[in-house]
């Protein structure tokens, strides 16, 4: 399953391609957070109130861009272990980078009705989706071991496979399950997420 | 007709210039979505119900992200095959990111107006114009054999350039024609297609 | 002037992204062709005579992103003759790149008001001031042998980027000029150039 | 920490990352800039005027876009000078980039209310932030003075992260600060800092 063999894909092309939406994305989100229309333009202080009012939508903003960082990070050392890329394993990523170029939504729906437990669950479950399709596509990985590079272990891979699962998709469903008893619950918890991811620990090198 | 001759073309550039297009349409699809404006911002029920509403936009986007990524699928494929390229080969190409850059107008248009027969044709019209590209793309590489790298069988090619024609512009033309009998139709085929490409067939390697 | 001495660029870098703003800019133009609001969402006639109304405005695009292409050929060619990028040819390049990422903004606007000879003469100026960076990022050349490739010769540059001149600013300018009389003969020149250049000529290798 | 080892990153896809980032933002910059809706669209004179009323935004877009080159260039030269990209590093870079993206919002805020002290204070605040991840970034590669590749002097390198404090933060609060006595002291500072980077000076090639 060399390089170039019909059916597999070249891994510089599959990488640049996601690290251009991974960009996009990324640069996108920002897009949501609009100049406010304020009464009179010289007043200092209509000004700043209106920045203020801007406060939710630069969390949610915030929020989302880090994980994004998070998420090219996970791309990045995932990619770096395989071999070479299968038809299936192009199909895993397309889906990731489906819920991964959807997250400007419910970043903006976020940031428009941060009160709201119906936003905040909806983010909770974009990112939910996104990181199962991670789990999925390791999953394809695991069941076609020959994608994988020589000098990485099967069981290691195995055993991060299962940490995905659990540091991926079950922080998320949790966030958004707490939205509907008070959503800055949630708001903290997709917050941890990739400030968990941030402060390296042991189990990121799997 | 090596690389850096007067009149060809560097096909790491024109890769990378054509992946930067695909990467760009994949992640502006969702711009189309937006965040619904309800009364109540903190009715849950009142932006469940307008996130319900979002449904068709959402379909059509999904409609469009899988396209669009087998599009690069088709792309990446048959550039592998070319040894450089020349000057018409870019601009068919060109004319191919043409539509494909188009793509955001009829996704935003069918998922405006998904039961108007006009607006699902005219996803269909140009999904058709941009698999014709392909096709003719693929004729000019036959006109011009030496375009084609040593190892790959013109032959071959040249029947997978009748595959293209059959697979291609004319199942969108049929989506087209059949959204005036129900729009609903057509998106059934315009989703098939996708799904056809995704599970793997044997036409597809030539 | 080696890659690496202090004061130089790494022509990858600066290719890769000047790549990346023509590709940004050339999927960007289709944003201002908005989906149009209609009275009867499933009225077939009203929306077919909203869409033929948005004629002017794909003209407007169709012509930019040809533009935008002869432009990034035109861009590829002459990197290709440079050993390094020196400081001022960074920002020749800039500039450049300045005017190709404000292209949106005149191709929107001559799409909205096509019968405007503002609007269209407007279009000619900026693409006369993109055209004109052509010129004076040649002249530095020019002006700095040691940035050429030894194999190219200095005297058939230096004849290029007289073409350059006469066949970039000066139609743009006659173009916005003849605005005044009647638009259309501008748009029917704007179009004219990238055609001409689509279709080979032996002073395109220069 | 060679290249390929847990904890580090490819120092290509990295750059890869943040150039997209770049060229997408340069780019988005100008789509703030929006066609003005007129009474008379063949009026001559009134298109004219409300063009000439997007004067500030013009000056907002083009201050903006050279001081994202000038990012790029800084961003450029540093890089350059790194063996690999540890955890913390590709943190700090994140930063940087976060601060980078949001660049949009200020340019469009002191286009709308170039006249009001709070959106000029904005810009210069946000651009301060993004110099100051530049001095933070550099400061992480001071301690960990394996990430300097080996023929970079450390105590050159020091020098330099001095004066990325003194030339990066500083006049942008300084612009923020005199906003507050006329809007237009600060955007004769925030040009003059780009202006001063592309007209060359020993100090920049630290």
């Amino acid at each position: 399953m060399a390089e170039g063999e019909a059916g597999t894909f070249s891994r510089g092309r599959v990488e640049t391609f996601s690290d251009g939406v991974f960009a996009i994305i990324v640069t996108l989100l920002v897009l949501e957070i609009r100049v406010p229309a304020i009464g009179n333009p010289e007043s200092t202080n209509e000004l700043a109130r209106s920045l203020a009012a801007l406060l939710p939508k630069v969390l949610s903003w915030v929020t989302s861009f880090f994980t994004v960082c998070v998420i090219w990070v996970n791309h990045h050392r995932l990619f770096r272990m395989f071999r070479c890329i299968d038809h299936g394993l192009f199909w895993w990523n397309a889906t990731l980078l489906l819920f991964v170029s959807f997250i400007p939504f419910p970043t903006a729906l976020m940031g428009d009705y941060l009160a709201n437990p119906v936003a905040v669950s909806c983010y909770g479950l974009v990112m939910g989706c996104m990181a199962m399709s991670f789990f999925l596509l390791r999953r394809h990985v695991i069941r076609n071991g020959a994608l994988l590079r020589e000098e990485i272990d099967a069981h290691v891979f195995a055993m991060g496979t299962k940490y995905a699962l659990l540091f991926g998709p079950l922080p998320y469903l949790a966030g958004a399950a707490a939205g509907w008893m008070h959503p800055f619950i949630s708001l903290a918890i997709y917050l941890a997420i990739p400030v968990y991811f941030i402060f390296p620990h042991s189990t990121q090198d799997v």
